[in-house]
């Protein structure tokens, strides 16, 4: 059975008739909400997720960019399978959470103390809470577009639109959630991505104000672009000339290099929130830095600046799990999966060329997004897509999903996990060009 | 080997060491901080944890009242690792989410809609983000002294104390981290928990503006004392006339009754966190309530209020693991354990008395707090401890701990799993007898 049957879905549709009684929406993440109802896995295996019904479809979206290794790799499931049995969470310590953070800080050379927490969300929240302390300073400065979990501060302006995002010389601070108070509005400096003058602009119209500059490497919301090198060093010299934190998000990023997306840059952030492929495929995040700004989160001191637990925080079935994938995660396994995402990359180009429609590709590492333009975006105003282009990007994702067993990112996404290899590769730009030409004709309707 | 042995904690000194050199103060949460280092685990099951130099321990601290089956449950084991096999996160949906949505929403009468998230501390940010939005106001009610996670709105005059606090007619709204800002601190209103009359006062002089009360029921912070139903439902009557959100964080003490501790109230809020229990000993956090407050983070409407997401929420490893808890935690179960737990306050109570010390112990359910007075303290700042108090306790806390291998939690208090029985609790009274023996004349010198 696969996904050409005639009706796909049909003991999801009726799970999701249970699930809307009971869970808001009859989900728990909208990212897996689809229309007209989400789909319900069966297992998940290596590159493969299976559902309900028996179709098994090619994972490129491996939970959100963060499956390194894809699902149920037997490393992590044995590691994880012994511990089970050592307990999943106590009040005192374990010596894993002790050799996994020496693995990250060997990893990574600005990462010279960490800490765990629970999800990306709490690494930037804590990210942010951190910086006022050393600083002494409340102003947080974010790109428009970029996504850094829902923390009120790090969420403005994440979903900015033509309506709403003002001049491009001071963008708007935009909420996310309805009645976000004004104190938080206020704190922001919303600047725009990879635009060095402005950007530098903004900032000194908030110097002496701004605890730290919030920044994605390659932000995925904002057309997983690159900052530029220029850009990104800009940056970290006015955050040195004005005492501010320069506070990197790699809960995605961390897996375009060995050390993360800032390996491609020369300088050192003060802080790094991690997440994703650090759990290993369980719940998981991390804050790492310069040891005299963790500090302030030291309970050893006699004043504590910046109280901060959490009861899952470095639970041992996380930790072994994210122990075990990025012991796996090593230099040569970096490489491969990155010059296969490459060859993907060129593959999808010549999709593209084949098909004649209006179309670039952008990432880094491991992961790559489409969008429908000839020319590749370089600023978030510029890979904002249209309602009309959201829509045959649905088109063709539901396509791929019901008729060539390929799942992606709802940006039109993909991100690698180690379990892919060229026959994945074939199969995707292949089933990419029976979709660019089935959306063709509307596209062309666009222009 | 046990811990009366001349080097307790041999290996955990050195491991600590590794560990301060790459985690800040060399823990990921402060909880499991002690001086002169944390203790290591190295296998845990049932009621006891075997740290690394092989001492076995009973365990009351239950990870922070996180594990109602105790460590290393059997069944949570062998359901975990089923589905470890099956994967643990993917970008599509589970039917153990939907089953579990179920059991949840049909064990308490206010859960019509639930959605899962990864923290007790997203639980809350949640609740207090939907409020808003609901309300379309902004400040937030909480009590002085209760723990609500670490959102920077929750965790307001958590630690407040004699210095800081203000008068009891109107509590100052103290930051728990440094450099909170103002914003944040003017949007709150702080109230003393347990007395009706001020707590009605204050509100009032809020009246118009409050989003949500936020509400534990047994607040541990505060003393591990009940909220007294004519308070509870005046606050319940003052939300219905002001068209607030009464919001419970029933994050620790869903464990009280079948349906958490509001099945001991006559009223029904309109909110509710969970977490800690709710995850089987693993990451979780959820939000349940009325279905039309819930509805504002409902991805089908037109114009989503309240977008929210999270990589690993609802995520089938904590799903399953807290299916599987709260399946075998029923009716029965819950009675079982809270009359255990209520002989053992009686046995505490008897050591107490045997031992001739200013002592008593408050607490709900599964759960009970010693306090070193004679009268029961009612609110936070009879509860409160001064330092020479708290040296006291910390002194019987590393007696237990070191001699007579129990590990309570650091506020003296005992969250039961059901894996205890009345040996364990004949232990546990014996024990704080002899350690009651021996604070004894430093308890005296302080009166």
């Amino acid at each position: 059975m696969n996904a050409k049957d005639n009706q796909p879905g049909k003991t999801s549709k009726k799970i999701y008739k249970r699930a809307v009684k009971v869970l808001t929406g009859g989900v728990s993440r909208n990212t897996i909400f689809r229309k007209p109802h989400p789909f319900y896995v069966s297992t998940a295996n290596g590159s493969y997720i299976t559902d309900v019904d028996g179709c098994k479809r090619l994972d490129f979206a491996n939970n959100m960019a963060s499956l390194i290794h894809g699902h149920s790799h037997p490393k992590i499931v044995e590691a994880v399978t012994e511990q089970l049995q050592k307990g999943s969470a106590f009040t005192m310590g374990s010596e894993i959470e002790v050799k996994y953070a020496e693995l990250l800080n060997e990893r990574t050379k600005g990462f010279k103390k960490i800490r765990f927490m629970n999800s990306g969300t709490e690494a930037v929240m804590t990210m942010i809470k951190a910086a006022r302390v050393y600083t002494g300073k409340h102003k947080i400065a974010k790109a428009e577009g970029t996504y850094h979990g829902t923390y009120d501060y790090a969420e403005i302006s994440q979903t900015s639109g033509p309506t709403n995002w003002g001049s491009i010389d001071k963008p708007n601070a935009v909420p996310v959630v309805e009645e976000t108070p004004e104190g938080i509005l206020n704190n922001m400096v919303i600047f725009p991505y990879n635009d060095i003058e402005r950007t530098l602009e903004i900032l000194d119209q908030n110097a002496n104000k701004v605890a730290c500059v919030l920044i994605d490497l390659v932000p995925h919301r904002v057309g997983l672009i690159p900052g530029n090198k220029d850009y990104i060093e800009a940056i970290y010299k006015w955050t040195r000339k004005n005492n501010t934190i320069l506070a990197f998000d790699e809960v995605v990023t961390y897996r375009v290099n060995y050390s993360g997306a800032q390996e491609d840059y020369n300088i050192e952030p003060d802080l790094t929130a991690l997440g994703k492929i650090i759990g290993g495929g369980f719940p998981i995040g991390a804050l790492a830095g310069k040891a005299e700004i963790m500090q302030v989160l030291d309970p050893r001191e006699t004043f504590l600046r910046h109280p901060h637990s959490g009861t899952f925080s470095a639970n041992p079935i996380s930790i072994t799990a994210g122990y075990t994938a990025m012991s796996m995660f090593n230099k040569q396994a970096v490489l491969n999966l990155n010059k296969l995402t490459k060859t993907a990359i060129k593959q999808v180009e010549e999709a593209i060329s084949l098909a004649e429609i209006p179309a670039c590709v952008t990432g880094s590492g491991s992961m790559f997004r489409i969008h429908f333009n000839n020319i590749k975006p370089t600023t978030y105003r510029e890979a904002y897509q249209e309602k009309e282009v959201k829509a045959i990007i649905n088109e063709l994702l539901d396509y791929l999903f019901l008729k060539e067993d390929i799942l992606m990112i709802n940006t039109c996404s993909c991100m690698f996990a180690t379990t892919m290899n060229q026959q994945h590769v074939d199969q995707l730009s292949e089933a990419l060009l029976n979709g660019f030409r089935i959306i063709k004709p509307k596209l062309e309707d666009l222009s």
